[in-house]
């Protein structure tokens, strides 16, 4: 069994409003430090699978075909083998 | 420059319908190899900092204050050195 923590994030040059309203959210509430804010996805997912190569396959593949938009976000996949207690 | 990886999780006794409405399309997609989805955000912020220190403490509160919920979420912070060019 595989765990990959999926982070999808929106391109750099798409704009992101719900990351402008925290930075404006945290400049009211005194954070002048904050430069920036960017807020994405993070997936977590369990996949049995036999090798880590099919399991990134799977996780590749639903980022394609459900989770991410290959227009707008990026992907990023990071799988780890899950120790059964 | 320090920039911060945030990943705001639902805790796990909290149920999390956005990953079970992912899992069942993903299981309708034919990936019956997916075990569980879960889906929490990703905050990158840019913290304009003398030290690492400083930078977590300054996330750490941001965290607490406005971006998570800490009834029902766990946050976890990740911070590097942004090298300026």
């Amino acid at each position: 069994m595989y765990k990959a923590n999926i982070t999808i994030t929106l391109r750099s040059s798409i704009l992101d409003p719900q990351g402008k309203a925290a930075l404006h959210a945290l400049g009211e509430l005194g954070f002048k430090s904050v430069q920036s804010v960017r807020i994405g996805k993070v997936v977590e997912m369990e996949i049995d699978s036999d090798s880590l190569a099919a399991a990134n396959q799977i996780a590749e593949k639903a980022c394609k075909e459900l989770l991410a938009n290959s227009v707008m976000e990026d992907y990023h996949i990071e799988l780890h083998e899950l120790v059964s207690s």
